[in-house]
């Protein structure tokens, strides 16, 4: 029957054969699919690379050659080797801000460490300025025990 | 002269013209290079999308038509596409480690600002316990200028 041919024996123009193998891959709705796969492989290379595959494998392969004969079409030089040198140096541009970012926090690190001891120390040396009194004051009034305004001191 | 002959011409056991489209681009002593691409996209295939190109753009296609048959023929499902479909998902996990240390970036930068803030703060607290006298006390001793066991204040 005519109008049941896949796309690949309308492209040939021959008789779709019960068993075709091309027909479970290339329904006749999307003719450029195979005209791509056959203007890059050619229709006897594509049918032999299925007809080598277990059928459960078929449909993931003509997937893939379609996509690569697409890129060849798109990109006559590189093909899918474009998209993988793009990509690969995608991958170098991540990794790069990756490295730097983790510098970065490395950074922060040794920053907030320093920050610390500073901290210790010059609260180390305030103290060390105070007399015990002194300290004992400020820290009973920071509880509320005893005005500033009435409360008298002698230290000697 | 049948040594002369390039690699597609000893393969396609033929005379090799002398102005042989494949011939710069599949040297006699790399059989492996055409036996590749001539399996996966046939010669005729081949020697159309050479020819199709200018002169200085064939070199670099034939290299990258011959990767992506190797690569077919490693794997005959997935192609260079199996590439392709791995490194984006590399792109993928160095975007999200990417995501995750400038998110702990972010926390760094809150957790310092909040430190700064409690620091400023419990700085003013302790200042505002503390009596003009007492400060200025501490501040003149931390400079050299009178010994504690020798100073006697009053405060009223």
């Amino acid at each position: 029957m005519i109008s049941g041919r896949c796309a690949a024996c309308k492209y040939l123009r021959r008789r779709c054969p019960s068993h075709c193998i091309f027909s479970p891959y290339f329904p006749p709705n999307d003719p450029q699919r195979f005209a791509c796969v056959h203007r890059i492989y050619g229709a006897s290379n594509v049918g032999k690379m299925l007809l080598k595959l277990p059928p459960h494998l078929r449909a993931q392969t003509a997937d893939t050659l379609y996509m690569e004969a697409k890129c060849r079409i798109q990109d006559p030089v590189y093909g899918c080797v474009g998209i993988i040198s793009h990509l690969h140096q995608q991958i170098r541009i991540a990794e790069s801000q990756l490295a730097k970012t983790q510098a970065e926090i490395a950074v922060f690190n040794s920053i907030a460490r320093e920050a610390q001891v500073q901290e210790i120390e010059a609260d180390s040396n305030f103290f060390k300025n105070l007399l015990p009194e002194e300290i004992t004051a400020a820290g009973l009034r920071s509880y509320g025990y005893g005005s500033p305004s009435t409360q008298t001191f002698k230290f000697n």
